[in-house]
């Protein structure tokens, strides 16, 4: 059943058409030759880049958000997160996104690791970064950011993984990456 | 810096169009009303649904599979997953793919968990499964599914999901979740 290792899958690109530029996704439809010589299409969005971190109110305590997501119709509990802007460094998106999110900077970060949410449709990529040593910074959250933090401890939170209460992918993986890979 | 609990920051719709609909995705732009009576709009896919599954060959190894991935342009090591087809059950479809992409069947399937991997701009839900008492069940995988299956020790996909070789969110949930909760 196991296939040879390492087979080329490549699909190479015969051409590329953008078919929705909003203000946040940019779709496009590509005619791609796959590795048998047939020709399909691939539907896809291109997306900016995000950044998601573990912010630690002290050694046991996480900081999550809670907010309203459109797409889905109800208040999600996730870790802060935020879209990389255009140019901006992804550990400067982190720092913004604490501050702005939450109302807190922090004296420690550290890069755990990147993901890719959505391999199907997106070629979004996250960086999830480590953040500690919190201290309030500035009125939190902004106007129009609909947004309110939730200090939890990081059993309650991965309780609340395990029970289904937070189901936000990215969340879920920052939360067990801390707890199994914990080296700090 | 904490707000109070359970704020409603429901947004509600105003107007629905849709933007873009292809043979897989189907992007729609909404103007919604906001918590405050302000106005904005939201970008989003609407998506059928997906399952993955944890597939158990023994006790302490998993199935991966590995394909290439076009909006990043590059193979992927993943655990098997599949789109919802319509009217289709959940669990139907997680028997269908791994028939399909691996050519085994499970004697035992149990639910573990729903995920939302892409919040700001999709719709897409998850449905985790567990699947042991592998059998193998025809030839694998279909025409035109360009996919090779790689079993693997749990342990070490662990250790790829920590050094970064595995990226894709559904599997590093997936494994992350049977290593930190398996019951079994």
């Amino acid at each position: 059943m196991t296939s040879p290792k390492h087979t080329d899958f490549t699909e190479t690109t015969i051409s590329s058409k953008t078919v929705y530029r909003g203000n946040l996704l940019h779709v496009l439809e590509d005619e791609v030759q796959l590795p048998d010589g047939a020709r399909s299409w691939r539907e896809y969005v291109r997306h900016p880049g995000a950044v998601m971190m573990v912010p630690f109110l002290d050694r046991d305590t996480v900081l999550l958000v809670r907010q309203f997501r459109y797409p889905l119709g109800r208040h999600f509990l996730e870790l802060p997160a935020g879209k990389i802007d255009r140019g901006e460094e992804p550990i400067a998106t982190a720092r913004r996104e604490l501050r702005e999110e939450c109302g807190y900077a922090a004296g420690s970060w550290d890069h755990l690791a990147t993901f890719h949410p959505c391999v199907g449709y997106s070629d979004e990529r996250i960086e999830l970064y480590l953040a500690r040593e919190l201290a309030e910074a500035g009125s939190a959250p902004d106007d129009g950011e609909f947004i309110e933090t939730r200090p939890t401890a990081l059993a309650q939170a991965l309780a609340w993984v395990r029970d289904g209460t937070i189901t936000d992918a990215k969340t879920v993986i920052g939360l067990l990456w801390a707890d199994r890979f914990r080296d700090w």
